[in-house]
């Protein structure tokens, strides 16, 4: 038995009954605090508590090059994926001045790249655990052994197990780094769906459309290869996806055994979500959306996960931002919940029978 | 001529400019952070500089009662409006919650109401200004004399200078408090719109379709009693508005004429955003939009202001509560803006040609 067949926990239900009760009796018309109130009532249905709390929130971004991205599928050169790293670990990318401005907890999980993560970046908050360079070109052959894929999925769940066993965390945000990867999250959620490459494939760093079509016949191409074996999401992780985006799947699967709520970031990180459902059941009921990418195959995913984001920004930069961005909702849900008065306290007058 | 013919202050262009060219210099692929790009680059322009900042924020809510509430078209009786401006003061509304939680400064600035404002609640952020307890029913009168009218509009102007010039804040934002004052924001957006009731009644705090339909006739019915008169947008403020409604426009203007940025909220505060870019040309300038209301007039007034809200949550409460929880991502926008590293200071490589 692999670990990620170990049960995602329930809700609880009564939590959510205390919560929704609390919720009628405060201080505004029912209702009239929209998702702000859903958010609340879902939290302490996780946390198992009338009022909940999302505090302290560590924030996971899992990074690995792709042997797709050496076929022109990305703006960027592949170099790119080890210097973002690097500029993640020094601060000066978009998630590491969020995580400062939020107060949350950012730890880099580097699972291989081709070129090197500069060395005086390297500190408590990046781990190396160098799977290998990058994985293969999903367009030849499978992306990863099963060795390989193993390593990254619990690469994941161990990310989470400090998150949370380690430092008590009670959410976790996902994000991920790594040149093509809008293309293997592409494939990958082609072969989850059963849809075609042109549903799912967009500019991701920004291909212009000649450049997208090219990306989608790369990817049909890569789906008749493999055909064959994409039955299971285990064999369509380690097939068409990259080791950051299996590392997030393993991730997603453990905030779920542990009993946490993740804030899904965008469509790289939501591809990886739908594996997670698909291998363990339960898992969904733990995943929050932060946002709705500008990347159009999002929409998709977001349908096929029954998920209504918080945010529709127009961000497309994936990191773990987009649900960094939302991370503010979720306390302000929090605090209107834990903190308003109700009706009886504050001497209100209700509703006009 | 009245203060509030004082011209509005133009944008910064040459800022704007500066800000285009640093987001443009950012570690991430050209726009992917969307409208948080956008958002620190409009604050550029309005705040003259290349890196702004909202901090400090000062919320100002206005409280008013309505002689048209006597009418049937609120769920919640005419005391709520004194009980909830005491609830306000004393930390327990909604709006009060997000200030500490936002670290904002409140001030409640309270017009005129039936019932009285609890004395052991008046504290230094309670101003008690008392133009009448509530405006005259419109159906059968105008709802304000033109000293009235006066003394709200001030009313707005003058918080904004004690917020801006007095406390230095580089944000307002307004709410409001007032029960049946959906009536008077829709009645108001018909006059200035020219649309009939039907399209700018909704709900409000809770009313069902038979008492919906009750409100757009009531409306439609004063609109014709107005009609003659409703040429100005003055005039259509003191015929069918309320003080605090009156008194939002108010701060409005004041906001535009400083050159500071204002985050306006729901339906009720963008009836009066509406009638202030009436009022006064370039007014709409120095509004952002904080959410898109629930109640569905909500969605005439941001298109006829060409308003694209942040956030979209359900959510119509009123009392600046929808703007206030908008306010994190103005702030997330110039953190991205100011703390992010450039390409060169990062050392990462930029798109392929």
């Amino acid at each position: 038995m692999s670990w990620w067949s170990e049960l995602a926990r329930p809700l609880n239900e009564d939590a959510r009954h205390a919560a929704a009760r609390r919720q009628a009796g405060l201080t505004k018309p029912p209702g009239s605090l929209g998702r702000l109130e859903e958010i609340a009532i879902t939290l302490a249905a996780m946390q198992g508590e009338t009022c909940p709390t999302v505090d302290p929130v560590q924030i996971l971004v899992f990074a690995g090059d792709h042997g797709i991205a050496t076929s022109g599928v990305s703006a960027y050169p592949q170099s790119v994926t080890a210097q973002m790293v690097t500029n993640m670990a020094t601060g000066g990318a978009a998630i590491s001045a969020l995580a400062r401005a939020l107060d949350a907890g950012l730890e880099l999980i580097v699972l291989g790249t081709v070129g090197e993560v500069a060395h005086e970046s390297l500190s408590s908050s990046v781990r190396l655990i160098d799977v290998a360079p990058s994985t293969q070109d999903f367009s030849r052959e499978p992306a990863m052994t099963n060795a390989e894929l193993d390593v990254c999925l619990a690469a994941g769940g161990e990310a989470v197990e400090r998150a949370v066993t380690g430092q008590g965390c009670r959410l976790v945000i996902g994000g991920e780094m790594g040149i093509g990867n809008s293309t293997a999250a592409a494939a990958l959620a082609c072969a989850l769906l059963g849809h075609p490459a042109s549903e799912l494939t967009g500019p991701g760093t920004g291909l212009d459309a000649a450049g997208i079509a090219r990306k989608a016949t790369l990817i049909e191409r890569a789906l008749q290869l493999h055909r064959a074996d994409l039955n299971t999401p285990i064999e369509a992780l380690r097939r068409v996806a990259g080791f950051e985006i299996a590392a997030l799947a393993g991730a997603y699967l453990r905030v779920a055994q542990l009993g946490v709520p993740v804030l899904v970031d965008g469509f790289i990180a939501t591809s990886a979500a739908l594996a997670a459902t698909r291998i363990l059941p339960g898992t969904r009921d733990w995943m929050l959306f932060g946002h709705r990418s500008r990347e159009p195959g999002h929409a998709v995913l977001l349908e096929a996960l029954d998920a209504k984001p918080l945010l529709d920004l127009g961000l497309r930069l994936g990191e773990g931002s987009g649900a960094a961005s939302a991370l503010p909702l979720l306390r302000l849900a929090c605090t209107l919940h834990r903190e308003m008065a109700s009706f009886a306290e504050a001497g209100v007058d209700e509703a006009l029978p």
